[in-house]
């Protein structure tokens, strides 16, 4: 059975890293950090998230450990990569949290060209619209899945250890997709849904509606409140397939309107049965699991 | 102070009918119901929510009541009074729990024309996604917004009894907006939202994309489970309003958009810096409403 490395480095000390973190610590791993910022260290130092961790990037540090987990912006991580991998030490097991891939995979790719290591990207479906590492939460996980994105060059026994890494954080499921399939689902079930909160809630001003709001304009505005940060570069890395499914989405709402506005009450009867026959198989998908 | 009829007549035994129902018997009122079904009638008479109730509509009975709520979809309530009008007393107080207004207004009042009946139109911002009064439940109106739309011809004592019912069925707050202010908040608030959802869901086959649905999915899709047969009417009654607020948010839709196909990293972030801010101020109002 494939094990883990009892000192684990966690690169960026965000609401990810950390949550990464206190999961691993409890579980009684021995995790370290890199975070640029000395505040976050102190802090995770403190609430015994990590036993130590530094601002300064160095061979004889990074070099000690033969597995690290990026938890950086998309943008980012690449080019730490691109100043720091000859740092890291052959055999290395390499992973991260970035919620986009393709974009990603190429650019890291590039980065450790030649080098023995090996790079087993992954995704935990599991954040808060807070971000930094005093939001962090192990209990993000509990529901989350945890997908796993093989490329050409993995080996097996390390796939099957970023899986068990999964497991070690709660992940209620941990599956395996390709590059692909995780950005095009992604951009439907996660970007799209973004996007989506961001424009109804820019559309107009809303202020004195406040006092009005139910549960469907709370529930599809919820995620409105976002990291601006993060979500632009996850757009930006993933733009081909996240302009697919806007307008996948954009089709559907101008027919939508089209049948209001020629009060088409069967197509609008037909279009609602739909919906609600697939809301509910989901429903049902997620009572399964439970 | 005003005080309610201790009598209350409700037509139309469905989810909202049978949640009034619920609620005011509860608070100790008479309450008496007409139906199309005679199940409903017996469902409600053996859970304590009605004292009786019929499947007839018969002048001897709908004459005997000074106050009757009418709980039909908006395009039944019409017809409904086109045929029974002539039945009511009176004096009598009428009200409903029409989810728009507008054209509502002028389709009842068209029946009720040289009547000496008072029709103080109101809205229970409350629902679930199920239908039918096994459904049932006076919890809805617990966090809900209670508005009366007063119209010309109404007297200010029989809106006060209006507000006063909705207190009896324990919504949280009363408010009074005009035919026109309630259409176009709720074009935005409710009916662009279950557009939306049920865009969303339809967009693509996500039957086997069920394994990844994460939080936001869930959240903006909830309300794509919807009854047809309500909102298709409910849209097409407000059609104009309706396709205003969706051209609101498909001009958004379009910016972001471009934004992302232009990589235009600013203007995205100003534009989730701004649904962030909104969005941090309806969750104040929310806090101070608790």
């Amino acid at each position: 059975m494939s094990e883990l490395p009892k000192k684990i480095l966690i690169v960026g000390l965000g609401l990810m890293g950390g949550s990464y973190a206190m999961a691993l610590s409890k579980k009684g791993y021995d995790v370290y950090a890199i975070s640029k910022d000395e505040e976050d260290i102190v802090l995770a130092k403190k609430q015994g998230m990590i036993v130590d961790g530094t601002t300064c990037v160095e061979k004889g540090f990074v070099s000690s450990f033969s597995l690290i987990i990026f938890a950086l912006y998309p943008n980012v991580l690449v080019s730490w990569l691109e100043e720091n991998s000859s740092m890291i030490k052959d055999g290395t097991l390499l992973t991260d949290v970035t919620g986009v891939k393709c974009s990603i995979i190429s650019g890291v790719k590039k980065t450790l060209k030649g080098k023995d290591v090996d790079f087993v990207f992954a995704h935990p479906m599991a954040g808060r619209e807070k971000r930094g590492i005093k939001y962090a939460d192990d209990g993000v996980f509990k529901k989350a899945n945890f997908i796993v994105v093989p490329t050409e060059g993995n080996k097996e026994e390390n796939i099957k250890k970023i899986e068990l890494l999964g497991q070690e954080l709660g992940c209620a499921k941990i599956a395996r997709l390709s590059p692909d399939e995780h950005d095009e689902m992604i951009a439907y079930l996660s970007q799209l849904t973004h996007v989506i909160a961001v424009a109804l809630m820019d559309a107009k001003d809303n202020t004195h509606l406040a006092d009005y709001t139910g549960d469907s304009f709370r529930d599809l505005t919820r995620i409105a409140q976002i990291n601006e940060e993060m979500w632009t570069s996850l757009f930006i890395e993933n733009k081909k397939k996240l302009i697919d499914q806007m307008d996948l989405f954009l089709d559907e709402m101008k027919l939508l309107k089209e049948a209001i506005e020629n009060e088409d009450t069967a197509l609008l009867k037909e279009k609602m049965k739909e919906s609600t026959r697939r809301r509910s198989m989901f429903a049902l998908e997620e009572e399964k699991r439970k």
